[in-house]
């Protein structure tokens, strides 16, 4: 089995740690990002399980930091779950292509960090995801096979990928709306597979909470796009570096279909092809309430793990505050 | 005014030199991308323009580098030319936001690089694009004022966002149709710019040929959002870096346009609110012959200067090379 990394504040400086039975074990060496982690600190990780640990500090004690690091490549995989695309009234059996899009790395924050709702944000959503870490540099096609994913990806992690729906569905294309500060909170540790976890990857269960609600909780099974097709033909396009992050779509249970009606959900559904995102959002804007949207004071909670329990990613816990054009001017 | 810089290959090395009167002269130090290049390095090559220079070599004899380097940011605006908006059956009217979308930056290339059309790509299109290079990190709202763009800009460039219109088209994101590697031609130069410069901004003339018949030709004067505003919202959403790219959006004359008859157009105008992306693109595909795309062996010319002569970034000159599913496999 893999092992869990995060990082954490020692003073002014980020150290990385193997994280076991609540403790968090440093692990020799400075390693400024995830990807000059990924080489000599995973190994040095790797090397401590099998050695006798003279420091542990109590994980109650640390502040973890995203272990996650900007800059890097957020690639985000839309619409990837069947239940998701039909609670926002389009038909995961038209779908022929994987749709990517991206998140800016500046978004990323940690797994305890305050969500900052931005003073313009009127529909603030979550959606929890299964966050892959590229784990070697891919600069040319390579076709990706499920029995050899751990040679690409290093680790999973916990993602949410925050997005303000309201600008997502006006303006068409969502780079804005998923890239505010604080969009995406990570972690709170990579865990670094190994090759006997890949029999697990596809059958991890997501559950996010708000206030203790369930609001989404399904399978990594239901990817309608898995992680080998993904790479294969992310790889014939664009390059990949170490520490850069796919975030793999959410289920169904977000806000913007918890709000859209039945009778508008199949409406949207049959016409999907012929609306604009534009008057889709319109029908999700105005069909029901809004209360499911985030409000200031809300706490998300959001965890992954395979049912028989050994790959567990953890648990975020972020709290809304909402900005005001005057706390926004001071960041 | 501001002065000239490329990247050149030594050996397997790559140089920095400030280019002026067909001549290269070599810029003291090593700098491994624009970013580092931008501090100490930009310093030097303006130093160098007071010093009696000893050493130049003929520009003819140097083999340039793409002078954007990679990673980075490489952010785009979406129609932000009134005329581009127009041809494609949008309502510049109509728009209220600045519309941003990412491109890999793996698909930057160099100014006589050729551009390799996929195999599975049926619709390249060329965008002609003036490109803002960032000068210094942004982490919070900045309000950026016309007058203060060279606090933020280091630097102006040719892009030309390469696009696979079949893809844009029918996915409604648009990172993949725009990531492709060689789908982002930058250079020759970066034109380092002084604050004289800032009043020729809103006034360049960017012109696009294919095969020796002119495509586009129009002024940046014509941008919906100009740089500060787009800018001064960037800086709300996500931070930058020094070494970033902006690309500013296209003006009238792709290929897309080209292919759409007059009627088509005007449909799409009137209706494009409604319309979903899918089905104006296929009005885009269907209206109209599909002559106007780029084929194998086409040549395209990009230069983008001031009417006066005063900045001028110099000249791309691309070809186009077919990919087969076979040759694909080799890169």
């Amino acid at each position: 089995m893999g092992i869990h990394v995060a990082r954490f504040k020692v003073g002014d400086e980020a150290r990385w740690g193997w994280v076991r039975q609540e403790q968090v074990v440093p692990i020799p060496g400075r390693y400024s990002s995830l990807a000059e982690f990924l080489g000599e600190g995973a190994a040095r990780a790797r090397a401590l399980v099998l050695e006798k640990v003279s420091e542990a500090i109590p994980l109650a004690e640390v502040e973890l930091l995203a272990p996650v690091t900007a800059p890097c490549n957020v690639i985000c995989q839309g619409q990837n779950y069947r239940s998701h695309m039909l609670e926002v009234g389009q038909d995961p059996d038209a779908k022929d292509f994987n749709q990517f899009f991206r998140k800016a790395s500046s978004s990323l924050t940690s797994n305890t960090s305050n969500i900052l709702k931005p003073a313009r944000v009127r529909m603030l959503d979550y959606e929890i995801e299964l966050g892959l870490v590229i784990g070697r540099r891919i600069s040319g096609p390579v076709r990706v096979e499920r029995e050899r994913l751990h040679e690409f990806i290093a680790g999973l992690v916990i993602c949410n990928d925050v997005s303000a729906r309201c600008l997502q569905l006006a303006e068409g294309q969502w780079h804005k709306a998923k890239s505010f500060r604080t969009f995406c909170p990570v972690g709170p540790y990579v865990y670094l597979i190994d090759q006997e976890d890949i029999a697990r990857l596809m059958n991890l269960r997501l559950v996010l909470s708000v206030n203790g609600e369930v609001r989404q909780d399904a399978s990594t099974g239901e990817m309608v796009y898995p992680p080998e097709e993904t790479l294969t033909e992310l790889s014939e396009i664009m390059d990949l570096f170490p520490g850069d992050l796919l975030l793999t779509g959410t289920p169904s249970g977000v806000a913007a279909g918890r709000n859209m009606s039945k009778a508008a959900r199949k409406v949207g559904k049959l016409i999907s092809v012929f609306l604009s995102d534009k008057t889709l959002g319109k029908l999700i804007l105005k069909s029901g309430n809004t209360s499911a949207y985030l409000k200031d004071g809300d706490v998300i909670r959001a965890s992954i793990s395979s049912p028989d329990g050994l790959i567990h990613l953890g648990t975020q816990e972020n709290r809304i505050v909402a900005q005001t054009p005057a706390t926004e001017g001071q960041a």
